[in-house]
């Protein structure tokens, strides 16, 4: 699927022929995330020279290799090295370096999502604090994809995670899932605001780390709730409002704000390092302590459909286009 | 003088004696921070038990000292170890690990005014960028007594300041005066938000660290102009507005923020390195690349007319009480 300007649409492409350091990929699948949407929307630091192929992540099946190609062979799955790859596609001819091959035992879901938001939840608590079995994270938007691979690697850590969510009427069924996926709290902005939350951290360790993808006053009650000396981690803007933080905060507790995009630290490490990032959430993978965010899978022709679900308010499942 | 609720008046106190370990001291003059009058209205982290001696810097002659005193002599000057100590009275006595020896062949002004802010100011050029000469530093409130501080110490690491101030009917004067001190740029919070601005970055290296003792509207216009990775310190809030961060730079642009308080730099090292700090700072006083800020001195007995002029807007010189 190509997008152009701000109006995507499908369109058939010629495939290139295979040169030799080439690989002939067959998509099998590839999700919708908020940033593809930013980035067509053109709200995303790293924005393609249209007319371009939606999608930054997903998984295929490699087809052909040139001659040089020395790292995939045919029958191999791989996902984007990087950003920018345009996944919306049937098939395609990408460069080798342009691929990352993954485990082809793990399920299709996970090897579809794997490759962001797993990716900036890991380095996103093991790079801001030096956190301990026991200390706790606070995040926002748990339901969403990093948030729920938050919750799932955290507690593979031995992390106590408090979520916050935005209040539903079905509230006590998202509680319930986020719980069974290892969530230790689960809060709404709401109870995050009350006096009574004072109470909470008398039994419960106050976060030394708060993982941020809303901004605004829901970023404000994180910062409120951080221990001395805590860092707040934005990776996202879904209100679409500035972070605002206490001065006396900043000051007289020490608190740190930072901000994480995986594409940075993609340009900042070498892809053997990458690599070592993607088997040791695929080994989480095999051991059943990580697993896909809840997905609805469409065909790549209703990809119209997916994009409109992908922007619904409280969406608790991931479109994920199916090639 | 003696501070009781939010009415500070005079008081004569009882001298207490002095014990083995206690100095007796003289004051002999103690600055009037914008501090001292936020723990006079309880905003700040640091309150002490009421009734209480207000003031939390200053210079001091010692008279006497108890028999297991090492460090301090009779006639030596003598400045706080810590805040809370209440300079603000004629003598008193106090013991000698509350007190920092300082070399009396400085400037009475320099002395007075030596253990706070250009403390902070120091300790903020060197402990969160690694900076180099020729390296750009931008801050707010440029012409508040850290800021006046921050110029000098920069200009004597050869690092250029970009210093931001309020637009004022005498800002030539102003413009003027600190440039004299080694400001390299001084630039109205008008011009600040500016395109113009932009024209401005081409002949000036992006500041890697900017200062913000302002908040709100301000903070925002430092961020928006710091070098990608850079990091915002905020030490003050005279806007009292909260910071005001731009998610897109938070990621986009891994600008980082953080917050200074001596304070709290002080729990965290040793006596003797604040002692070092000290003697560093007296090195610049000596070689006449550190001066106190403009001040006007007043008696004691007139502390009103020295509170009141110093919340005035746009005071241009610090009041320092002398006894």
């Amino acid at each position: 699927m190509g997008t152009t300007g701000t109006q995507p649409r499908l369109k058939n492409l010629e495939l290139a022929a295979v040169g030799g350091s080439d690989v002939h990929v067959k998509m099998l699948a590839a999700p919708v995330n908020p940033s593809d949407i930013n980035m067509i929307q053109g709200n995303y630091g790293l924005l393609p020279k249209l007319p371009a192929v939606g999608g930054n992540e997903g998984v295929g099946q490699v087809v052909a290799v040139g001659s040089s190609v020395t790292r995939v062979k045919p029958g191999d799955w791989v996902i984007p090295a990087n950003a920018g790859l345009g996944t919306w596609q049937t098939e395609a001819v990408f460069s080798e370096e342009a691929l990352i091959s993954v485990p082809s035992d793990i399920p299709l879901q996970s090897a579809a999502t794997l490759g962001v938001n797993p990716c900036t939840a890991y380095r996103m608590l093991m790079d801001f604090e030096q956190l301990r079995p026991g200390d706790s994270v606070i995040q926002n938007a748990s339901n969403s994809g990093v948030g729920q691979a938050v919750i799932q690697i955290a507690a593979a850590l031995g992390l106590r995670t408090i979520n916050v969510v935005r209040d539903r009427p079905d509230i006590q069924k998202l509680t319930d899932r986020l719980k069974n996926l290892g969530a230790h709290h689960v809060v709404t902005e709401e109870e995050l605001r009350k006096h009574e939350m004072k109470n909470f951290f008398k039994d419960v360790p106050q976060p030394q780390l708060a993982l941020n993808c809303v901004g605004g006053k829901s970023s404000t009650e994180l910062l409120r709730h951080l221990a001395p000396g805590g860092t707040m981690v934005t990776y996202g803007g879904m209100a679409k409002q500035p972070v605002i933080a206490s001065v006396s905060l900043l000051i007289f507790k020490d608190l740190k704000l930072r901000g994480f995009w995986l594409s940075q630290w993609k340009k900042d490490h070498s892809p053997d390092q990458f690599k070592e990032l993607i088997l040791t959430l695929c080994d989480l993978i095999h051991q059943g302590q990580l697993t896909a965010p809840a997905c609805s899978e469409v065909p790549l022709q209703d990809y119209q459909r997916a994009l409109e679900a992908s922007m619904q308010p409280f969406v608790s499942s991931k479109q994920i286009l199916t090639m």
